[in-house]
């Protein structure tokens, strides 16, 4: 067993949280943001944030975990629609054993279709105009 | 896109909260419990689930999937020490497309171990007295 190392704010979600990167949002409040995966697994693969710092599930305020749950639960009811899917996957992967790569805790919200596999992990980038447009629907369907 | 159809109290998880089913239970509370995957993708894979009924993310009240989200980070803790694991993942499948088969919501906590992929989901039976055994572990540090 490895111990869980401290949160390190260079991560690439702490900088689109400090504005040093952007991202394609698509929800945000006061305690989460929301925002297209630029190599998704399927179409409108949506991640989940706390704007408090956590690593993972591990070190999570349990009150910020519940809060991002429940934007999660929004925003698989919304992709579900934008992307008139058939279902949606919810993964959160907790240390580089568990499947994590960014290590800032993140919900990964994936509307998926009848016999149509994930794309692997982190393996094609998506047309910044096609997540543009994808991340529109979704806001508009978030806000409304 | 398939609407969501209603809550079926048929279903396995359903039967093993009223106590038609037994179940290696790990954690229990008035509003959630967690049990052992007999199925388990690696050792000490672990299901929690809420209470009150609720088909999967679409339809679940929030504060119920928020509460059944602090007992996730707590099985997560408690099953990386208990299983001396590297990292965790979590899983939570909704609606046959998005990889559910059992409509009662639940979140799937796996503990992984470095350079150890998981098993393909519902592929081999844990041996009953493993699952005794690794559930009595759990639960011991669930409690302490």
């Amino acid at each position: 067993m490895t111990a869980t190392p401290a949160y390190d704010p260079s991560n690439i979600f702490a900088k689109i949280l400090r504005g040093e990167l952007p991202a394609h949002k698509v929800y945000e409040d006061d305690k989460a943001v929301a925002f297209l995966d630029i190599m998704p697994r399927a179409p409108g693969h949506t991640l989940v944030i706390p704007k408090n710092p956590a690593r993972n599930i591990l070190d999570i305020d349990p009150e910020d975990l519940a809060y991002v749950a429940k934007i999660a639960k929004k925003v698989a009811i919304a992709a579900k629609a934008v992307f008139a899917a058939d279902g949606v996957t919810v993964q959160q992967f907790n240390e580089e054993a568990g499947g994590q790569v960014v290590f800032h805790l993140h919900v990964h919200v994936i509307p998926r279709h009848a016999g149509q596999a994930m794309k692997p992990a982190a393996s094609v980038m998506e047309k910044p105009e096609v997540l543009a447009e994808h991340a529109a629907r979704l806001k508009a369907a978030l806000a409304g």
